[in-house]
């Protein structure tokens, strides 16, 4: 390992956000999956919660796939247990939604801990899902088709958190706690 | 046609933003222009220049593929086509390039007549093109992976275009010139 690319180690740990996440309910395809945990990567998201669909994932081995590496991805059967297990943690549950009436997802402060809860391909966002989340946000569209692609409108919500966030100094010093930061500079660096 | 269908046209009609567009050099993957197309229809953008890849298009039928039936889609076997031909149209050409020395996107005024020029999937944009662009942008990016998807970075950039437009007010009232729009409203209301 070459010291460049241990300093590249340290400097993507350094910006990782412990309380940023987000959790994907059922979606299906094995690529909107994994350029969803690119986009996670990209903004420093460590982990993602992602509930499998009852059809299973469809596969996928493009490129995307190597973020698999830089984020952890925990698999559940339903959306009930990671939405209840981070609420608990003081997360708010915000719930992107193909709704004209939720709130515009510029107004939400992802500066707190927030878990951001993306619907599946066809069906979106669960009712039971909805019921428990804090907000439901939605991108305003001016088009003839109704949605985004789901790693599309995924992407559009992390930059507005990831702007808000680097606004307000949380990119400047390590955020992570000593052992994970360990951890994760142990498993990246000594593969 | 139900009286809403036809209330829904003319509303995305009157929301199309005729000096705003999308070139796509070589971008290969047909889900990956599916997936900017479809984009491009829900911020209002009405045509994009494609650039063909040598190797040709990877097939895709995918749902995105119904946004082509709303976004008008030009073919060229260079950049330098529609580069030169939108510069003498006065549009400032904008060039998402992953190089973290180019200009932040969000520094840009996309509310001046601009053509965004994405690069593809392997390649970027090439260097011919790029000596020809007005600006050159990149997208912050805090993680191992080195750069994003394509129509995930593309999203990015037009979300931003489309919040300064809306703060501008140029989604307040019809944009498109009347024979432009006569002919769109026609096609769209009489399939
Ligand atoms: C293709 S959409 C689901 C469409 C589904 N027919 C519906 O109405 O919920 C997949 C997911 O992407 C996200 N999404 C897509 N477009 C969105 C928008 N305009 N606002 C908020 N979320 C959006 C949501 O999380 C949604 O569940
Ligand atoms: C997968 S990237 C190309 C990667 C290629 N290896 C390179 O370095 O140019 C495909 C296209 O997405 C856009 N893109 C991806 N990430 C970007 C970023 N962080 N900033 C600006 N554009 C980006 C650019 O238009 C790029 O040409």
């Amino acid at each position: 390992m070459t010291p460049e690319r241990l300093s590249r180690i340290r400097s993507v740990l350094d910006q990782r956000q412990p309380d940023l996440t987000v959790i994907t309910e059922e979606v299906q395809k094995g690529r909107n999956l994994s350029a969803i945990i690119r986009t996670c990567d990209a903004v420093g998201i460590p982990e993602v919660h992602s509930v499998v669909p009852r059809e299973g994932f469809t596969s996928y081995n493009g490129t995307a796939a190597s973020a698999h590496k830089w984020v952890d991805i925990h698999h559940y059967s339903t959306a009930l247990e990671p939405i209840t297990a981070l609420t608990q943690q003081g997360y708010q549950i915000v719930a992107a939604h193909v709704d004209r009436n939720a709130k515009d997802f510029r107004e939400i402060d992802y500066t707190k801990p927030t878990a951001l809860l993306m619907g599946a391909e066809i069906w979106g966002v669960s009712e039971p899902a909805r019921e428990l989340v804090t907000h439901t946000i939605h991108l305003p569209m001016v088009g003839m088709i109704e949605s985004y692609n789901v790693s599309v409108a995924c992407a559009g919500i992390l930059l507005e958190a990831q702007r808000q966030r680097q606004e307000k100094g949380l990119y400047s010093g390590p955020r992570l706690n000593k052992d994970r930061y360990d951890a994760l500079f142990f498993r990246w660096a000594h593969p």
